[in-house]
Parts: structure tokens; C-alpha cells; sequence
């Protein structure tokens, strides 16, 4: 049987993993990190992501769609909370079936981890470094940062599933010239820094448990996404230069208080830890990675946030990942006759949503940074979810498009959604109630204007 | 004084050296390459380049202007050789004082590393591979690659001028995250090969020396520089992929020769050497890179090609290098006190200036690619003759700006001279004889409407 190396046991990889094996190869996975089978529970508080449909359709490839419902916490729309404390919910789609699940990082590749050590044709070499790969022979070694020892391991494929910094793709990198690697790292002027809410002393949780919460500001914005153990695990989006940037805040945990005190008040106050949260909790950068080709001819191909790591404004980053997976396992049951046609189609074929997806999560960015306090902008949303809810068969806003049509590419989405948007701006700049618009008129234009 | 390292001791780094050198500055000049000072002649048959007012002004700078006439070939226009073999020659401006001058990379960079021998202040270590940088404190490791020999150095600021490659851009990388580094390297799909036209027996040139020959054929081209003995350097560029694609050509030489004959016949007819050339030389790929900041605080600066490399469509690329000396020559002496006012003002300065040449550079290849046999265009291209040589004071074509007008950046050349562009092109649609035009009323409308 064909031998595989899958390098990078987080979410893309774990998954790849139990999917490679099932069909029988010989799969040897190597992780940098220790092994988190053995780690304690880590479901409770910790980061979490939004699972949709997309991650979801690849979990169910696997078997796997039960974690749904076993760690995930539906958020069936947005909670705003504006800077007087007043709080406004906004669904997800006006479909009620449709939302987003905040789940455990950790918890959930755990799972994947654990359902790929049911199979006898995977071994796991953890605490194994890449170090450099021969893509011509095949061979790849590892340091083992135990033991210092090198380790050589060979097979038809190696899979790069290591992630924003991938060690394969800086392989790949030394031969930039000879595949001609177009490659592009590039970051935003903001950072991201980490809090938390805690459970309440009883377990409960502090602030509805059923929304992705927000404290829009402008420039400036807090989130919050629940986890099982009754916490939230909040993140503050800030620019890292200017009197209240991220690099002015954490030297001065005085003045950290004060912004949020100022900002998001209401959140603060269900914040005790903040202090130590704040001082312990690095400042980090938001990039977006692309690059391409993904593969050295037959023998190696990028998959996930080292293929394409994105910002988090879209809550597309591990479901493009999986996505990545599901697409992968398509073209293998189509019944391509080797690696070469295999990796060709893929990258061919996936290249497009992932840069689609990239550029989704910066304009999201910058939507919600420039136009969600606009008005036209929310007359516009506001009439998207009457469209969604009254005719569910017959309108999707590109939210929905990205998050909930899987049966589309995300560049379809992108293309469409852009149209729609266009369309719908235009529309609300001319009319003063939206609530006396004929929505059968409406959609009947949007479908015969919107041909994408 | 203070002592300062220049990683690369090519074009770039041997002007900045012999640039800091003359303002006192302790200098260590460290190089992969073994020492071309010692190598035999290097100004004949070799890779030549185009010198132009930007670089003729950096090598004044540090009074090496000299070498214009000593080494370079004044090249006044371009000479279009189109299938059947006749020739058509193209001035490069009207102004009979402007043109750019063939020099050969080899020739002149001895030259400046012998002018930099003169220093006493100048200490050289060829044959030193850049290992790695510690931007904190200052402090470079290097392999000695005949010895195999670790050697660690210090310095107040470490230049790095190490070409497209750059070992300091690569430590630089290592803090992406810290530094916000953002990174892009982008190929074109073709490709080039340099091959040669050998002087005639007596030592003469075969083909006209004072121009810069080019025989386009639509989607590739051939061009060719004169050197001093006579020769021309012939540099091929052709899509790798395609029927007579670079990849097809390399491993096929019946095909070049009849590839060749079809496409290149007159010039094939003086390269006796082509089947050794065409096998014997590599092809090569084509990229831009561009990165930002150039600069590690106060410690380190990226210059030349290290901060951005570019396509060779506008005959740049020393050009832009030598200017970034220049640049910061200027900004030295404007009296900045500290390297971190001196590398900000000059990362910032030289920034959009440096984007705009690698641009213009790929727009170049599209232009010659896919417009230069355009009928509109070859109007425009001759109006602009016009306007040139009877107007001189009032009419810079897009070229002559980047080229010529040393006095206005990169950026403000690509603007302006798109505006131009774009205003005669469609001043050419509504006109059917060009030489009927009273220009002095041409000249007043592009004033009155170009005011960029």
C-alpha cells in the first residue's frame, strides 16, 4: 500500500489523517508539539472557532459530524452591544436552521486525534520538528526536540498541513526559482489580544450564550464566543500604533483599564480577570499567507493555513481548511490515475476559493471597521434578513453564501455576494421604509439582475 | 567612529560602501562571491546592463561618472528588426543629449570595488556566506566557505545589499510577526536565456552598436546589448510552457535552431555560437519581490535588490539600486541625528518610488508583449517622437520621465506619465495623421489637462 506523510497534526491534518487512512494508506503523521491525547480535558475554556457548514459537511465525511452537537455551542446571530450597553440581536440568516457553533480549538482536533488512533495503519510521531524535505526523492527529516535526534522518513506524498509558518512551504521556498513560487505575506495594521469571561460562580454563563457578541467601535472591537464550561473567550481587535493601540496599552495596564472602561464597559465588568488576562496574554499580528503553487509536482502538496492562512473576520479559517480536505477527497474518488493528476486538479481547482475566501475575511475587516455604525449599511442588512426569511428558497445575502451554501466555491459566493450587495446599496439609497418594499418585486429583480 | 557592515558587495554594495567610506564611517564589506578584484578582465563579452541618468548621478555621487565613457556604449534608441529582417529605428527620446548606455555588470562592478580598495576604512571578507543576524544587538554570522569557518562580526548598522536572495531579508522574516514584515515574491511566466553575437574576425560589431536591438514577436521577444569587444549580449524571453516554450527549447535543440530560424532568422545568422550558448546557459525565471518595512529599527536597512527586485522590462534595476544610495546619501546629510531617524526617513522616502519601478517594470513586459505592434500605439509612440524633439522643454514622454528625468521619483514618473499615456491615446483614436498636428496646441492641452 502507498505510504503517506502528513507533517502538522492540528485541525487540517487530523482530519486528513483519519481520511487518508480510511482508504487504506500507510500514513505516518509528525507534530512539533506534544501530544494533546494525553493533555487534560481541553474543551473548557480555551480558544474556540465557528464551526458552519462547510467545516461541518467535512466532519461528516469523516464520521465525525456528532462533535457538532457534542462540543458545539449554536450562535444563531450577532449580539451587538453598543457603547451604552444596549444590546442588539441580529440572526445569522433569516433561515432559523442556519447558524454558526462556537467550538473548542482544542477539544475538537483532541477528537479528531483520538478517532485517528482507532486506526492501526496511522502512527504519530510527536514532538517531531520539520526540518527539510527532498522533494525530488521524497525524504523528509525531523529533530526530535527531546531526544535532538534527526530522523529520516520517506514516502510517495507528504502533506504540508503545519500551518501559517509551515516548514514545508519553506522548503518549497528554497526552490522558488525552479517552480516559480508566487508567494505573499501580508498584515494588517491591527493586532488581536485574548480575554476572557468567566462562568458565573454557579457554572452559568454571564451574557446569552446563543450569540457570536460584538462591541463595534469603529477602528476598534471586542468579540466573544461561548464555551461549554459556561466562559467566553473574548477577543479585543485594536490597532497596534495610536494613543489607545496595543502597543500603548500593554506597557500601561492602567491605561488598558481605562479604554475598556470607556469602550466596553459592559464587558468589563464581566471581566475579573482582566488584569492578569491582559499582562499574560501576548499582542498578536493578523496576516493573510498565499501563495502558489501548493505542490512539488507528485510529491508533496500544501493544504490549510499553509496553503492559505487568513484573517479571522469571515470565521472561515478552519472551514476552509476542512473544506480543503472534503475537496481533496473528491477529486481522489473521481478516480484520477496518480499523485501528479491528483495534487494538479487539486490545486487547480481549490486555488481560486482560497484566495476568494482570503480576500472575503479583509474586506470583512474593513466592513465592520468603516460601515457597520453606517445607516444605509444596516437598512441594507435589516432588508436582507426580511429577504432571507420570507423567501428562504429564492435569497441568500453573502453571508449566507460563504457560511451556510456549501454547495457553492467560495469564490462563487464572493462574486455573487458582491453583486448582491452592489445591487441592494444601490436599491436602499432610493428607498426611505424598507418595511413596505413588495419583496416578490424585489427578488424578482435581484434574480434578473444578478446572473453570477 | 562608528562602524557599520554591508552585507553583498555587488553594484549596490560596493557603491554604498565606497559612499560611507568617504564620510568616515568604519566599514566591513562581507560577500558570498570570491573577489573579482583579482579576476581576469571582466568589462568584454559578459551580462551587460542599461545605465541611465538615475545611475549615472549615484556613480557622480562618489565621483566614479567617469565610467559612463570609459565602460558604457551609448545606446540613442531602439532598433526594431521585425520578421523579414528589416530594421527600424525608435530614438529614446528627442532630445539628442538623452540616451542610456550598455555596461557591463562585471566591468563595473571591480571598478567600484577598486575604488573602494583606495579606502583605508574599508575592510573586504569575500567569499563569506551570511549566516545569520541578531537585530537586537547588532551582531552577523557568516560561514567562510573555503574554511568552513564560523565568523561573528558587530556593527552600529548591518546594510543589507545582498541582492533578491537577500540572507538579511531572510533573517528579517524570522521576526515577520513582530515586525508586521509584509513579504511578496510574484514570477511572470516566462522565462530568459542569454545567448551571443561574437565580435566579426576583425574585431567589429556585426550589427549596429549605438542602439539597444529588439525583435519582438508578440508574446516573446529577443533583444540585444553591445558590448566593448565587440560582442552582443542576446538575452531571449519566452513563456516556459507553450510549443516553443523555454521547457520545450531546453531539452530540444533541433527545436531552437528551427524556433530560431522561424522567428529570429536575421539574427540567428550572426550567432555562431548558438547550439553551444543555448545548451551551456541556463533558463532562467523572472520575479519581483517587494517587502516592507525595509528596516529593523535602528540596527538594520535593506537596499538594491535585497528590498526590491524587479523584471528588466525598463532597463532599471541597477538603476533604482544605485539610487537608493543616493537617496540615502541625501538623507545623511540633511543633518538626521540617530539610524533610526535616517533608515525611517528612508525606508518611508524610497518606498512608493521602489513599488513604482517594479510596476512599471511588469506593465513594460505586457506593453512590449502584447501592444508595441498595436497601429494606435505606434502612433502614440511617434507623436511623443515629435513632441519631443520640437518641444524638448515642454514634453517628457512616460519613458524619458523614468528614464531621463532623474529630478522627479519613480512614482511621480509612473503617474504623470500615465496620465500622459492615457490622454495621447486617446488624442491618437480621434487623429489620422499625426504630422499634421499643430503640437503647440497638443503641448498646451496636456499641460492644461495632465497635472499630475
Amino acid at each position: 500500500m502507498e505510504k503517506v506523510i502528513i507533517v502538522g497534526a492540528g485541525l487540517c491534518g487530523s482530519l486528513l489523517a483519519v481520511n487518508l487512512a480510511s482508504k487504506g494508506y500507510e500514513v505516518h503523521v509528525y507534530e512539533r508539539r506534544g501530544d494533546i491525547r494525553k493533555a487534560e480535558f481541553v474543551g473548557g475554556r480555551s480558544i474556540n472557532l465557528a464551526l458552519s457548514a462547510r467545516g461541518i459537511q467535512a466532519l461528516e465525511m469523516v464520521d465525525m459530524g456528532h462533535l457538532v452537537k457534542e462540543q458545539g455551542i449554536p450562535m444563531r446571530g450577532r449580539m451587538i452591544h453598543d457603547i451604552e450597553g444596549h444590546e442588539a440581536f441580529f440572526p445569522y440568516s433569516g433561515r432559523a436552521e442556519e447558524y454558526i457553533n462556537s467550538i473548542s480549538r482544542g477539544g475538537l482536533n483532541k477528537a479528531l486525534l483520538l478517532k485517528a488512533s482507532t486506526f492501526s495503519n496511522i502512527r504519530f510521531f510527536f514532538d517531531h520538528q520539520c526540518e527539510d524535505v527532498d522533494f525530488d526523492q521524497g525524504h523528509i527529516w525531523f529533530i526530535n526536540i527531546l531526544t535532538n535526534e534527526r530522523v529520516q522518513d520517506k514516502a510517495d506524498v507528504i502533506f504540508g498541513t503545519d500551518g501559517a509558518g509551515s516548514a514545508v512551504r519553506q522548503a518549497m521556498m528554497k526552490h522558488s526559482n525552479r517552480i516559480r513560487f508566487d508567494f505573499s505575506q501580508s498584515f494588517l495594521t491591527h493586532g488581536y489580544k485574548e480575554l476572557s469571561i468567566p462562568p458565573t460562580e454557579d457554572g452559568g454563563f454571564r451574557i446569552d450564550k446563543g450569540a457570536l457578541h460584538i462591541w463595534p467601535r469603529g477602528s476598534h472591537m471586542l468579540i466573544a464566543l461561548p464555551n461549554l464550561d459556561g466562559s467566553f473567550t473574548v477577543t479585543l481587535f485594536q490597532d497596534f500604533k495610536g494613543e489607545n493601540g496595543l502597543d500603548a496599552l500593554d506597557g500601561d495596564l492602567d491605561l488598558a483599564r481605562s479604554y475598556f472602561k470607556q469602550y466596553f464597559a459592559d464587558a468589563y465588568a464581566h471581566m475579573p480577570d482582566f488584569d492578569q488576562d491582559f499582562m499574560t496574554n501576548p499582542s498578536s499580528s493578523l496576516g493573510t499567507i498565499k501563495c502558489y503553487p501548493w505542490r512539488m509536482e507528485d510529491k508533496s502538496v500544501l493544504l490549510g493555513d499553509a496553503a492559505h492562512a487568513i484573517v479571522p473576520f469571515y470565521g472561515q479559517g478552519m472551514n476552509a481548511s476542512f473544506e480543503d480536505v472534503h475537496v481533496l477527497n473528491s477529486i481522489m474518488e473521481e478516480g484520477h490515475g496518480d499523485w501528479a493528476s491528483i495534487l494538479s486538479a487539486f490545486e487547480t481547482r481549490r486555488k481560486p476559493d482560497a484566495d476568494a475566501i482570503a480576500d472575503l475575511a479583509v474586506d470583512n475587516f474593513y466592513e465592520m471597521r468603516d460601515h457597520s455604525g453606517d445607516e444605509l449599511f444596516q437598512k441594507k442588512v435589516l432588508l436582507e434578513k426580511r429577504l432571507e426569511k420570507e423567501m428562504p428558497d429564492r435569497y441568500n445575502s453573502k453571508y449566507a453564501l460563504v457560511t451556510f451554501r456549501k454547495g457553492i466555491g467560495y469564490r462563487q459566493a464572493m462574486l455573487r455576494g458582491r453583486a448582491q450587495d452592489a445591487f441592494l446599496l444601490d436599491y436602499c439609497r432610493h428607498v426611505s421604509d424598507i418595511n413596505s418594499i413588495d419583496l416578490q418585486t424585489l427578488v424578482d429583480q435581484i434574480e434578473e439582475q444578478v446572473t453570477i
